[in-house]
């Protein structure tokens, strides 16, 4: 199935016993061709879109981007992430509520990643599943919106304890909601405090990205990876 | 394991080919009991529990409230409704990203009906997996909260395809987002045409439970179909 911007590739959930070394392969061929791969993943509505789209643009001329969008049905992502600038492939995951590394490996294959440097996985919205399979990705982002609340540590542990950084999303709208960040920050200490999955302190970054508040961190500590690869 | 106000169970999904057949037993015990059952679901801080602990508060006098709380960890929902006025159990999925019909009787038997006349099940934040299992529940109830975006029914269709009615949740909040009613009524009314599981048109009942602005319609929607049990 194709339309004018973008491919649209059916993808299917299958039980791998072997996702991890799949994972490890993806990672190994991305890094041969020099494409930073970022898993994106956070509930339904958090932003993981308007994140994206403000990234493209901001960053566009400084990298090649390429975005999978991963969605059970529905293309409306990707044509949102393909008018701001970046090479789009929409992936339908058929039901299954996650993306796994074989699901990964298929979409940059389907992609193309030869003309690009930076690619993002928008994984399903989902705080509990994708957490579960690592894709291959460089980096794990995780987006908590404020209107979820600063208790979804507690109840998502594992999204928490295995991501590499965490965006603090729509901080535009602190006002009429009561978040409060240094309980976040106990939160996230705690449950990482639990594991030996966590890549240590987790940072953590409030923005906006309908204003601009707070994005330049995101942009740096993204630029610092990306260019580190 | 249990504690001074509500027992804390392990439930553990498994591999049932037979979950409809669960569902309808249960479904058939817990009305000869007289029980009405609620599988509530929703995102991630969509305010479950927040709806739950107010709806608890305006009809404890009328009914015997129980609540499920399923989680993946913690017994942070099962403490603020145990403070609102219901008998509670948490169930603790074991990394299970929904509850199906064998999970939600063992909930049922370790809590005991015996004394109820409604019972909320409380899901795991998640739009995609718990939309799949029946778990014996008279109604499906679903909450969208003002945050998401009303362009939720076209990326998590099957939700709003199997449930019996949509609360729109957070609306003191709508000032700062931009959600169109109109254009979730579409896209609602669009995905439900698509399928047979659909029991005709989805009503869309905003309400906030922080003002208890649309509250009422949520509360006479509820006990017209306790009533009717």
């Amino acid at each position: 199935m194709q339309n004018d911007e973008f491919k649209i590739i059916e993808v299917k959930d299958r039980i791998l016993e072997d996702n991890d070394s799949v994972a490890n392969a993806v990672r190994s061929r991305m890094r041969e061709k020099g494409v930073f791969l970022v898993n994106l993943m956070a509930s339904p509505g958090a932003g993981k879109t308007t994140l994206l789209a403000r990234t493209i643009r901001e960053l566009k001329d400084i990298y090649r981007i390429g975005v999978m969008e991963a969605d059970v049905d529905s293309d409306v992502d990707a044509r949102t992430v393909a008018e701001a600038g970046a090479k789009v492939i929409q992936l339908h995951t058929g039901g299954s509520c996650h993306m796994d590394a074989e699901m990964t490996r298929k979409g940059l294959e389907e992609m193309g990643v030869d003309d690009l440097d930076l690619v993002f996985l928008e994984n399903i919205g989902n705080l509990v599943c994708p957490a579960e399979f690592d894709v291959g990705a460089d980096k794990r982002v995780m987006l908590l919106s404020v209107p979820e609340g600063d208790d979804k540590p507690l109840k998502y542990p594992l999204m928490f304890q295995v991501s590499d950084v965490l965006l603090v999303t729509k901080t535009d709208t602190a006002p009429v909601f009561a978040f409060d960040f240094e309980r976040l920050r106990a939160n996230v200490d705690r449950q990482r405090a639990r594991t030996n999955q966590a890549s240590g302190r987790l940072p953590i970054l409030p923005l906006s990205a309908r204003t601009g508040e707070g994005f330049d961190a995101w942009i740096d500590w993204l630029r610092t990876e990306v260019d580190a690869r």
